[in-house]
């Protein structure tokens, strides 16, 4: 099985799904009382939510480009972790939205906080499943350059991103605020410059 | 007739089709009435069927793929008989939210849930045509290592899918839930490592 | 400049075009008076203009295909007036939604019905210019079999399709049923075998 | 790091955002008083917006095409700045809704325009950071016919492209129709045939 249209199809959801997320961002009524900017403004947490998501959706697909381009042939059981994960992925714009709409609300804004970090987390969680089914495989699945050093090494920087959404989930208890805030400082610690060595150059290049 | 334009349109239109499922998918409006948790869980109804439809349509991918790697160049047939299967699809995200919505209503609850699996049965029938089209043709169309024993196996896989989506439409006239059910059932009958090498890895190395 | 990134450009877009179609078929709300079959059975218009939408962004997409097929490398007018064709494509859920909306009114009907052909006659107008620059531009753009006879059967060709369209716009001044079935026809009669040896394998092959 | 996928991905998230733009043009509801011709009149600035954001986004597609293809590999950098380009357009069809949701209004208008080429200034920023990034790289990531003049052109040439969203950012302040009027001016300059030699087919073939 050729594993270009599993990237093509991936390709083709995540897009899909990142782009949905703006439709969480609506154009208020005209004259429905208060100045636009006044609206406008209101309505932060749906720009924040917006911008946590699209990064965090961004570097979920850097990962499982990265993740494929280590394979050579794909699998029935990589085509459906795939599924599962892109599952989880295209849940993400209903979870962001229900973050941003309850963020400022006096009920309800913990559970839907628990609700966005907790997709985060499954997400992951389905993305570390697709990837310990990668490095266990027998080795004609992977690139022959992939070695057994490498195949730990990948695994552990993939588990070691689930604590931080599990610590956001968990931190919804004190205030959805705080949970926003580690999910965006997640999201900005994978997309700095600093993570670039580590996260997808070295393993292939290295042992 | 180069048959990558006719993967990469297939893939985007299959995609696009099951991330709408996700749109089904409301936040509850804040200060609604009753708390957050009652609301969502009130809603499992749409989480059911995404998971379901969102599996079904994973599935009729694998296949499409499987199916289209057999292929060497395609004709205006195999074009007509694939925008068929994808118009088939793309109802997919209007027959899930319509069994999904009247799961739970006292009337027109078996009528959803019957168009629900007959849209699935529909889609089936689709791809059957297709298949049967391609295990058919000229064998200029396909591979030179599928042989007529491989076709008639293809064949005879193909339409045993396609009594349980009847039966479960049948079923509907009894509860909409038993036709959720086996549709359920036959989405993690496929997804399953169980049919692995029956359902794509067989026919393209055997006899 | 390669021609395969706007192929999938082009595909992406036709393929979300072609998606949204579905959305502009509801589920009726539960409990809101009639019958669900009675309420599903009045959405017929939304039903018609899916199938007949569906098929004609098909059949252009299919056309679509053989158009890039012939050609070798793109310049700027090229994706230009492929640019300005994807505008009328995106256009055409919009239209569809208006006359299927419109279809059983007692005023603006003929509006809507004449909108909608329109578009599409809007559509093939675009696809002509696009295919008029293909076929007149200097051969280092075109596939080398291609011949003057051949550029000049796939203009005719493509300018035939064009007098139904204004027919169907022409016809919502009787009835918008009439430019319905009118469009139908037209699409039928392009997706039946009947058409396949012209439509794209000639020109192809022959002088 | 293989680009394909880079520009796979692109390509699906802008086909996406370019077909939403079309949902910003609703159907007026059946018998909600004034006749279907006068309705879809009144709705003029979301056929406007409509054209000018779709041309706007389009050539932001040439020109990604163009950029990405004087790129042999790509690395975490040009990854990152371009998921905050797809950022960026993403979120044209929310301002473009907002301007022509508010371009007749009497209270807001202004504001809802200088958003709208305020977004247009910001994806223009995000390319120009994603072309200095590439313009700037060590020669491995860039093909190696590109000379340091060249590159200078295309940054020059990228830059020129910024104080008129600016102006028009500015333009809002007098009018929204002017702002528009501009925008819509930048996108008919850039689509006309006499930019085709200076965007992009002489720094590939000149020095």
């Amino acid at each position: 099985m050729s594993k270009s249209r599993a990237e093509a199809f991936s390709d083709g959801v995540i897009a899909v799904a990142i782009t949905l997320l703006a439709l969480n961002i609506k154009v208020p009524p005209p004259a429905s009382g208060g100045s636009l900017a006044q609206q406008l403004g209101s309505q932060w947490p749906q720009y924040a939510a917006y911008a946590v998501s699209f990064l965090t959706i961004g570097i979920i697909w850097i990962n499982h480009h990265a993740a494929l381009r280590r394979v050579v042939t794909v699998d029935h059981t990589i085509l459906m972790l795939n599924i599962a994960l892109l599952m989880t992925i295209v849940l993400i714009p209903f979870t962001t939205a229900l973050m941003a709409e309850y963020l400022k609300a006096s009920s309800g804004e913990k559970l839907a906080a628990a609700i966005y970090s907790g997709s985060l987390l499954l997400m992951g969680i389905a993305f570390f499943a697709l990837q310990r089914h990668l490095m266990r495989a027998k080795s004609e699945l992977l690139d022959a350059h992939i070695t057994p050093q490498m195949r730990r090494q990948v695994l552990v920087r993939n588990f070691a991103g689930l604590p931080p959404y599990a610590l956001a989930t968990v931190a919804a208890l004190v205030s959805p605020y705080v949970t926003l805030a580690i999910v965006g400082a997640i999201a900005a610690f994978y997309a700095s410059p600093l993570t670039t060595r580590d996260v997808f150059e070295q393993p292939d290049t290295e042992g």
